[in-house]
């Protein structure tokens, strides 16, 4: 077995082992670990004391040579003299241990029932004789890429240091085709661009989404990780990061001329990046690679990198739909607020009992009742209600500390009759905490929040971050927000509450240690359909990027994409109506919700019927095509049934899919409803031309579909009859 | 009256008069008050647009003409133009009102059993027409000094600002004596410094405490309030501030070519310095002056610009003396820490029952039930413990987050049974909660942890933050932490709990709305006699300086001074033995440590007597004679009885008294009690020589006492005999 893997491993890294000769100075040391199949090398050096790795795919160039280490902080309260002393070289190699690890597990919620993590692993503990310092680099090397992190073991001369920058190169092999966003501490709402390498910097400015309550942009060649990549000869490439916990989000700055990406951390007030106390390590750092497209979506390796759930009892964990109090204020019609009469409030001090309501306030007893009673006649599990608490009437950009206090609902909102009524006909009500990002506001009253929820029988809160950080200084994405960000996942989980923060930073697998955390934003949602709208290739784009750490409550379901329908709001939807249906299968999510008015869904309940069927929890999933801003087409297997559905989604430019349904169970039949786009639809210019097509299909037939402009398809597939009687079906 | 009252304010405010004919451009407009007995008279003018006032007392200048206003940060979410106009210049009155006060209230503890708060107001409304916004500046005229402050109503124009930097002039008369400390952002533990103002430039870089856990100085010649001065011809002279909520703590600094101070507000993070939103204020702005110095000791003015006691229920509030698991730590003997094992620790991860005592733990069950016993015995109220949980292995330096849980005692404590013990001999344990200055993890445990104590029957914590702020880049003194002690205050409250916080702000009055702020510590207390020593006058300027803003936790009554008597430590207490038990009535607190160990008090039993006698709560207190850093006497009458305690403490040079006992009752006689230094005495070279006189004396009897080089002496007055039958005397 090993002497296989040591010829594999000789074939695909010869690029890597004629790099050995032409080392000099100090002696060299390659390690090396390939893939279980081979597919992937990684191979590790110290060159004149520095650590420093390649990995190469099937004899082609992913990451070149690229250096490794942290720059430490000069801490006025650290020792003298080497206690200061960078971890960047000076470096010995003092042992390699080479393991092989497979198990196969299952997540609470995902895309499969069952994941498979299996990789070799290449551990090289490293010296540095001037200190008498060791750091361990770990490398896990899967078949579709590559993780490795930093350990700091607790040892006599490392107990704690301040990172002043980690400097993990990524050396790429070309000026690959990118899918970036501007690299920012405070947001992750902006537009992706579509570019080579050496185009970032001329297209960084009006990259950035200057209007964003919080932009914190560092380098005008910074970009945002998950970074999607593709080469002119076929690779797709992604670096992100897994479990990043009590350690600051990378972003990745590049340099231009030779191509070389390295780690940027966001820093805390003081400009300083990451405090730490061994025992302690890094984050992973992540490089996805494969040679189709398909692999980029399908791949676990973010999840397997994280540390297996830490919830003993995941009972009251539940993949969950919803509806909500919410689009009908983004688009302008309603408001969060209560009244207008104030130019400010103060919690406690403003007797709202007196104010003048402003007659549009959407989180009312009676809008609320409308909702309960449209989850309920179409089996939807929650009514998310945004604004129901004092303080939306000055919450945002005033840096104002005591914004909400998470408890006391507007006089309008009659939270004990809601959740009573609810509860009443099956639906829970959804919590909504928006903390302004005044997050020590937030910790302050977070138990009592909790407990309220507790009370009245709320289960899962969606959290928000807008605007700037108090502690000011302070960015979304520093070590001290990621630990507040995990610090209410941990209060959360011991009160039975799953949380879905948005504007939170962007994940790294950590729902596979927490399933509590059941959705985050940390991306460009539907929301900003109404503040002008998303390229058609967007939603084709994020599950590359933002989806590579977990899933996105992006809010799909708009089916009146023509907002001035109902409101006075002049923008559109940038998909076609069957495009929002189509989300729900390629934007995976345990958290889904139909995010358009109930009257809009009444409008178009025949479409509406695929938003009821379709599930958000899954037994196995297949991506049956893709390409990065061009199309993504999945089929999925429902978890808790033999039922299938299938997505399928494109860019402006329209696509043809042939599905061939060779992933049905044999000997049965099906039941197939096709949500289409006509003919003539498009998302500008005729957005709701759509058509109901039902027949019935069995394994090995083939689909064949036409996406619009902006469109796409939804297919549900019910297992109805069965000649295989050990396969049961619903009737 | 009114026009006594003008009579009165020409005959003192001729120089301020003089002034009017003096300007020139804008008209000028002059408003003016004086204080109720017309000692002190305040001018106020526009000059130019811009705010200005002078302060006189009986015809000498006090404050010269000294400018006001507030600069406005440019905040990137302000609105732009008028919205970030400073409030500096440009203004008209639009109003102003003179109104009278006089009211007696009665503190719960205190000095005096009643406080009269009588004073003669001025209000001027300021309007700046450019950009439609009011300002109200708001001077209260004592006859024991002024106080002022800025209100900012809410207003269409003025909702939130930012305060770049308050600029408020104190533009002092001449080149006047000051004691002070250096201006800094987080700490006030240095050694007070005597000086000309001319002379704080060259004395500056000696005079910071380098060494201190954390040390922010901003200018060589900024100073800490309150900042006592002394003129040429003979005035007294403070400048402080009362009532600072929700907002920083100022500094002055001193342009000493004019001997102008301007205030210096602590900045947060990113540099700013007030967050504000209307309606709201700024602190109140302090000059005490008199030309007697017992005058700057007796002033209540700053508890009387304080707002009145905001706890409704103040029965479970009470004056506390205690003795303490702590002195023995300091100097040097046993540990804060229970093992040497770990290079370093991590709460809920280091096995603390495994690990092995390093032997000198102090916080044993055993030796706090030696302190519950001699407390039980000695009528002391309770028994502090130092170092009982978890944590304390490496809880400073290391910029820690999760340093203590505040929950969980060591393997050796057993706070059950402890806890059980004491109260079963009518004591109590006090708490400690050191935070390491990790603010925000002290607030994350704050609820349990005051729920712990709750539990077991604690209803007194000591808190401390030593070392530097998380959230970092975070001050002391900035706005943020000053909200935070007060949310610990107030969150105490709710719980019950009494509050003592070493290294947090500098009090500020705050103690008349709070009671349960029962003491601070925010100045160089007791310890630094095991550090190395304090200068023997220091605690003759403290009640001059630091005490002006409420009571501190000095931890006095080390009566074995040379500590290498008992321990490795070389240090000695810079006091006589006698001027340790003087310091129980000179420097007033409700919360009287007995800090020396027992076998150390049972030494010197009949000494100890005194602090065993010595109440911490008073009807009257009468100032006999007082100089800043030479020597303070003073009477108390105890709050419970008839019952009179005298303390005198002088500095280095040793001070004679002559008290005429005119203060006791008409008819009654008194057991005597004379604790005086022996006529070789010397805090150096002889310290423990006392001599301990009984008498029996009676109003009108005079006592000769003479105070040793840094001694002093404390006195107990008896009423054993009355002849007036409406007094009863204790028999």
């Amino acid at each position: 077995m090993k002497r296989i893997k040591l010829i594999a491993f000789l074939l695909v890294c010869s690029v890597i082992a004629v790099a050995q000769e032409m080392q000099n100075g100090m002696p060299n040391v390659i390690k090396s670990v390939n893939s279980p199949q081979g597919k992937v090398c990684l191979a590790f050096s110290i060159q004149n004391g520095k650590p420093c790795y390649r990995v190469a795919y099937k004899d082609k160039d992913v990451v070149k040579k690229s250096f490794l280490g942290l720059e430490l902080a000069k801490s006025k309260h650290a020792s003298k003299g080497m206690g200061e002393t960078d971890l960047m070289d000076g470096f010995v190699l003092a042992d390699d241990k080479t393991t092989t690890f497979d198990e196969t597990w299952k997540p609470v919620w995902g895309e499969s029932a069952a994941i498979r993590n299996h990789y070799n692993e290449l551990a090289v503990t490293l010296k540095q004789p001037k200190t008498n310092r060791e750091m361990i680099v770990r490398f896990r090397v899967y078949d579709d890429g590559v993780g490795f992190r930093y350990e700091f073991p607790q040892q006599k001369e490392l107990n704690y240091f301040i990172i002043k920058e980690e400097h993990t190169q990524f050396a790429m092999a070309g000026d690959h085709k990118a899918w970036w966003l501007p690299g920012d501490y405070d947001t992750q709402e902006q537009e992706t661009q579509e570019s080579k390498l050496s185009e970032i910097r001329s297209k960084f400015h009006d990259a950035v989404n200057w209007g964003n309550s919080s932009v914190a942009v560092f380098s005008e060649t910074g970009v945002q990780t998950a970074l999607q990549m593709k080469t002119n000869d076929g690779l797709y490439i992604n670096l992100h990061e897994a479990a990043c916990v009590n350690y600051p989000t990378m972003h990745l700055n590049l340099d231009d001329k030779y191509m070389v990406f390295e780690s940027w951390l966001t820093p805390d007030a003081t400009g300083m990046k990451g405090y730490m106390q061994t025992p302690c390590q890094s984050p992973w750092r992540t490089i996805l690679v494969s040679d189709d497209a398909r692999e980029m979506l399908s791949s676990n390796l973010i999840l397997n990198l994280n540390e297996p759930c830490k919830i003993e009892d995941t009972s009251w964990i539940h993949p969950t739909k919803y509806i909500g109090v919410w689009w009908e204020m983004i688009a302008g019609k309603n408001s969060w607020n209560y009244t207008d009469e104030f130019p400010s409030v103060k919690l406690g001090e403003t007797d709202y009992s007196k104010a003048k309501p402003n007659g549009k306030h959407g989180a009312t007893t009676a809008n609320v009742k409308k909702y309960i009673d449209f989850a309920a006649e179409n089996g939807i599990d929650q009514v998310l209600v945004e604004g129901w608490n004092i303080g939306w009437e000055d919450w945002i950009g005033h840096s104002k500390d005591y914004v909400f206090d998470f408890v006391t609902p507007y006089p309008d909102f009659d939270i004990a009759y809601l959740n009573k009524y609810a509860h009443e006909k099956g639906v829970k009500l959804m919590m909504h905490h928006e903390t302004s990002s005044s997050t020590q506001n937030y910790e302050r009253h977070l138990e009592k929040a909790f407990n309220l929820m507790n009370k009245y029988g709320y289960d899962a809160v969606k959290t928000g971050y807008v605007g700037d950080i108090i502690p000011r200084g302070e960015y979304h994405f520093s070590q001290t927000l990621n630990n507040h960000y995990m610090h209410v996942i941990e209060e959360a989980a011991k009160h039975h509450i799953m949380v879905n923060a948005h504007e939170a930073v962007r994940p790294t697998g950590l729902c596979r240690t927490y399933p509590n955390m059941i959705g985050n934003e940390s991306a460009r949602g539907t929301e900003y359909e109404a503040f002008g709208g998303s390229k058609p290739d967007h939603t084709v784009i994020l599950p590359f990027t933002r989806l590579q750490g977990g899933p996105m409550d992006y809010t799909p379901g708009i089916l009146e994409t023509q907002l001035n329908t109902w409101s006075d709001n002049p923008n559109i939807v940038h998909t076609t109506l069957v495009g929002q249906l189509a989300l729900y299968v390629t934007m995976y999510s345990p958290l889904q919700m139909a995010a358009d008015l109930p009257e809009n869904y009444k409008k178009y309940y025949d479409a509406f019927q695929f938003i009821k069927d379709v599930p958000c929890d899954w037994s196995q999933s297949i991506y049956l095509e893709a390409e990065p801003a061009d199309y993504i087409t999945v089929a999925r297997q429902d978890k808790n049934s033999n039922d299938w559905y299938i997505g399928g989604k494109c860019d402006e430019n329209g696509h043809r899919s042939n599905i061939k349904l060779d992933f049905l169970l044999d000997g049965c039949i099906y039941d197939c409803t096709i949500y289409a786009d006509t003919k003539n639809a498009d998302y500008k210019t005729n957005p709701k031309a759509y058509k109901i097509t039902h027949k019935r299909v069995k394994k090995g037939d083939i689909l064949k579909l036409t996406m619009a402009p902006g469109g796409g398809f939804a297919i549900s597939l019910k297992a109805v009859e069965s000649i295989n009687p050990a396969i049961k079906v619903q009737k």
